[in-house]
């Protein structure tokens, strides 16, 4: 049922966003739930069928769920790294807050922050194994521009261009 | 004088952040002189004398300062890249709420997001003038490895190992 698959997956980035972004602008488990329902329009029955009614697990789910995609590790056969970009850069369309969060979480010593580290150190292991005729350096500047296609907006489209120099051109 | 340098230079850093911080975490001119002073803990008084008292005023100046700084265009003589970029890093440290605002900025049809935009597309071009043996992607990819080092708070000192492929090994 693709338009249910879809239609949860719109909720869920919704939710998601506001939850972000509730975490930003007011601080870690500062919010409640009625902020997230305001700030996502999405209703709080809708965001306890989904997530919990404990914001402490909502937090939780919702992490585990970002991390996970934003790794691509929810995907069985990984896709050509320039197509996960462009999924990802899609993504951030619909939840720009993540980019936010994982900065902020990133240099921090939470819980989030750990997770993202310990998920980072398996990418980056991931990636070296997918291109074994890179360098450990080569391999961080890939994951460099990833992160900063993300921080510039780029276009999903435009990742077809990146990454010649350290993966040769796009295979036809 | 030295110290004095510094020391006005550490107020202007807890200054910007904090109104880059409330500009995130309340909204657009949301905010107070008030709010700035608390959050910065540099008295109001100081914030009149460095920034005006006038919260639209304070704001362009902060942004100002920012971008120049950011793209290092307050620089007469610019530096190699990888020391340039390390110099970000660094202020970085002290202003991390600075990629926030960059990042939620950059993707807006507001002010700062047209001066970002237009900053952006002269430093992209200067990149090109500086390297010219590099295609324009090319250029692209190093503007994104240096915005993705921002993303994940590379340590400073490791600029010197990046741009290997892009702009040769590090001259001594």
């Amino acid at each position: 049922m693709p338009k249910s698959t879809r239609s949860k997956e719109e909720i869920y980035f919704m939710v998601l966003n506001a939850i972000l972004k509730m975490e930003i602008a007011k601080g870690h488990l500062k919010w409640t739930l009625s902020d997230i329902s305001r700030e996502s329009k999405v209703t709080r029955s809708l965001i306890y069928y989904y997530f919990g009614k404990e914001k402490k697990a909502v937090l939780a789910t919702a992490y585990q769920y970002l991390v996970e995609r934003f790794y691509s590790l929810d995907k069985p056969n990984p896709l050509p790294l320039r197509q996960r970009l462009s999924n990802i850069l899609k993504d951030l369309k619909e939840m720009p807050y993540l980019i936010l969060l994982f900065y902020s979480a990133k240099g921090e010593d939470s819980e989030f922050g750990r997770i993202i580290r310990k998920k980072e150190t398996e990418f980056l292991k991931g990636l070296q194994k997918e291109f074994p005729h890179l360098s450990e350096t080569q391999i961080l500047e890939v994951y460099l521009m990833e992160l900063g296609a993300m921080l510039y907006h780029l276009p999903p489209t435009k990742t077809k261009d990146l990454f010649e120099l350290h993966l040769g051109p796009v295979k036809k």
